[in-house]
């Protein structure tokens, strides 16, 4: 055999100086990322790096690492930056990236066994349903995202509910049709989880909201006792905790109780709207989490964690064992050495190689205690406020629907009586908005309005910054007005 | 309002004076880690620090690395070290790990629309294509690794193979049960992805395999047969290229033949075992890849790139489209600004938020080029062998299932009849080779024998790492028989 080849550095004090120009060229990006525009369109030339052969032989470090500052830092999405509220992006901090950097030396499959890296999970978790006060007795996990936290939820609550063994037998065993019940306003992800799990997505019941965008109860439950005397089975109500149009959170008590009273399980969808809950002001807008089955949340969006944390709550820790359980001769678990340990998490969702997502998140908790969190939170939802006020002051803008959260959704309006020019008026100020570089807002159709969209889950976010989207807003519109009379 | 707070520091040179330290503690772990144990037992006390109260207050976050550098790095899983060998657990690199620095600052939201990281994606999904010889026209998306994988390949062989809108009708409405087709070397993956689809995994008929833990093709076709017969669809055949037990690849060029002829889906199972293809040598045996419709497998094992990183290639683009497509008001796409772009991956899987995974491996593919990966696949291979040969010299070692690529199964032997003592025997020696911190292979059972299980996925592991692994399996079991006869 020839002597052996690494993918280690032959000369690691070169790889060194590399890597601490890295970290300052990072920690300076951060540092100044307020003067850069917040978006920028990607030339072709750009582009075209990237439609290139595969390389058969390897480059030096530092070409890859100038490849790197020229092509490709320079044309992000924006979300780090404080004038970003499109779709609702989390912003990451500066000591998350440093934990990111630790948890990759460090690379552990954080599938379960004895290692540190599920303690430091458990400990998250943990720490979670305390921030949340949740079931002290739940189960959790670590996941990609809600979408991913949402088809875990929505999959227990399927083998939970069926009365006989959906997982050997499969859907076509059933007797009935099994419905689950949410709002029009709830979230793309809710109709995939549920086409993947076999229900097919005519089984989900939208229910139509009132005027804050919230779940119409007796309309659930008309539909409710209807699907009931047609035969079918509902299984679970699904309510939302900030919807992702305008923030809405559904009545969750009173889902709750109706959950109860027809047997079937509560699953909230609260991607951000649950973190309400660490604000002193706040948390009563989220009242009665504590009562849903199961929780699809995410840390990456309005705890400021990097990407990518999610995470799932169920309250029924054998229930969620259950839905996942699985076993294998060669992940045989023993009384001793690596393969000891009581923690295992695929027993709990679909990965069984997992990456060390906890890591970022313990530091970060750690790094700002949970009240901080709770004031910048408050902070992002007071934004929204005072730019909802700023709003309401320009005669030319108008509110679409209410501010209740963190997102304020508005247009502008000169009075305009046609609803088509409307709407493309309001798409060219939003693209301008995005071109020039001043702020990324994203958009909504509301009854049919073209609504620019501002959600704010950002900590680099000040007062200043709102002045700032009113006052270009207005001048795009007036230049795009002048242009049109000429 | 008052003034704003944020999460960023307000003193950035002592976070940079932080940042370094960490560095360079990072950069000299990775370059000493053969001087440091394996793995090591978790002492209560360390653990109890991970089941504390969640806290209110922040600390400095010198403290939180000060715990960090105590309580965390010193027990880790040990796949970072040379003499890892357990399940299938790959390495990372000091490179990889820089790179997450810079996505983790960046930390965009990969999930389409117009920035740079989509089109670092697709420039890696199209590297991989390239690398493995699979159709240019095909389409992928990077994962969280192979359990993923396999199950959006397994979703997108459902919704095609079925004669009607299963996403929007559900399983309930199909007439025949749908059935899929494995070996009994399957991994677990697999049957959790059929029972999530609503299929059932009754509908898995798990085939024999031959002397070389190959799937039995007349055994295969028997099946499919029979099913027919019974009224039954069969839908896909699933093949292995590197079962986790014994890295045993099926024939795939005759599974692709079967498939073709009963018009099923072909999906392969490559964690792995695909990377073989990069070998100037060892390509041959994973001859037959390119005629999958549909491939799942890892970079974070074989391609040693870190956690976490896998893959799904889908032959069809319309058909992998169809089986995810969906929409939302709140997610529409332009023809300018940040959501304007042809990328859009969560049209290709279940996550909507997705992070920068794509960038380690360009990076990395970057740095090494392709070659000198199939050098090192090669290496892990040859080291297989090299190993298998070790084995057959000691009279007391034994081999207990053909080395066909970078998997290794064995046992101590001295003659005992009695099965149940040397299984024990080994599950002691294993035991014993983790404790002291040696070497971390994994086990499995074979047709009840207790194997040690050694898996070279390690581009740090040399040949005597090997040796040492042999001698110290012989230490080990001499002591232990001492003990016996006193």
């Amino acid at each position: 055999m020839e002597p052996e080849e690494t993918l280690d550095p032959t000369d690691w004090e070169s790889l060194r100086i590399l890597g601490h120009k890295m970290l300052d060229d990072m920690l300076n990006h951060l540092r100044d990322i307020r003067k850069q525009p917040v978006w920028q369109p990607i030339p072709m030339k750009v582009k075209s790096k990237f439609k290139v052969p595969l390389p058969k032989e390897g480059q030096d470090r530092e070409t890859v690492y100038r490849e790197f500052i020229e092509n490709i830092l320079p044309y992000p999405l924006g979300n780090i930056h404080p004038r970003f509220w499109g779709w609702v992006v989390g912003t990451g901090t500066p000591f998350g990236m440093l934990a990111e950097m630790l948890a990759a030396t460090m690379n552990p499959n954080v599938v379960g066994g004895e290692h540190i890296a599920n303690y430091v999970e458990e400990q998250v978790i943990e720490w979670t349903k305390e921030m949340l006060g949740y079931d002290p007795n739940a189960s959790g996990i670590i996941v990609s995202g809600a979408s991913m936290a949402n088809f875990i939820g929505l999959t227990v609550a399927r083998n939970t509910k069926t009365d006989y063994n959906v997982i050997e037998e499969g859907m076509r065993a059933g007797k009935k049709d099994l419905l689950i019940y949410g709002s029009t306003e709830i979230h793309g992800s809710i109709d995939k989880a549920i086409q993947l799990l076999g229900l097919g997505t005519k089984s989900l019941r939208k229910i139509p909201v009132n005027e804050n965008f919230e779940i119409q109860i007796e309309k659930l439950r008309e539909s409710i006792e209807a699907d009931i005397q047609s035969g079918h089975k509902p299984i679970c109500i699904i309510g939302n905790a900030g919807t992702v149009n305008t923030g809405a959170i559904d009545d969750l008590n009173l889902l709750a109780e109706i959950a109860k009273e027809y047997n079937l399980w509560f699953h909230l969808d609260a991607a951000f709207g649950i973190w309400c809950k660490l604000s002193t002001i706040s948390h009563k807008l989220v009242e009665g989490i504590e009562k849903a089955d199961s929780i699809a949340f995410d840390y990456h969006k309005w705890m400021y964690i990097n990407y990518e944390a999610g995470c799932v709550l169920v309250k029924n820790k054998e229930e969620h064992l259950n839905a996942f359980n699985f076993s294998a001769d060669y992940a045989t678990h023993h009384e001793r050495g690596t393969s000891s340990g009581d923690i295992w998490y695929d027993y709990y969702g679909i990965q069984l190689s997992r990456g060390f997502r906890a890591l970022k998140i313990w530091m970060s908790i750690k790094e700002n205690g949970s009240e901080k969190y709770g004031r910048l939170i408050e902070q992002n939802i007071q934004q929204a406020r005072y730019l909802t006020n700023l709003i309401g002051i320009e005669q030319k803008l108008e509110i679409l629907a209410p501010t209740k959260t963190n997102i304020v959704n508005f247009r502008y309006n000169n009075g305009t009586t046609d609803l088509d020019t409307l709407n493309k008026l309001n798409k060219e100020i939003l693209f301008q908005l995005q071109e020039k570089g001043i702020a990324v807002p994203s958009n909504t159709m509301l009854n049919g309005n073209f609504a620019i969209r501002v959600a704010i889950v950002n900590h680099r976010s000040r007062k200043e910054d709102f002045e700032l989207l009113i006052n270009s807003i207005l001048d795009i519109a007036q230049s795009l007005e002048k242009k049109v009379i000429i």
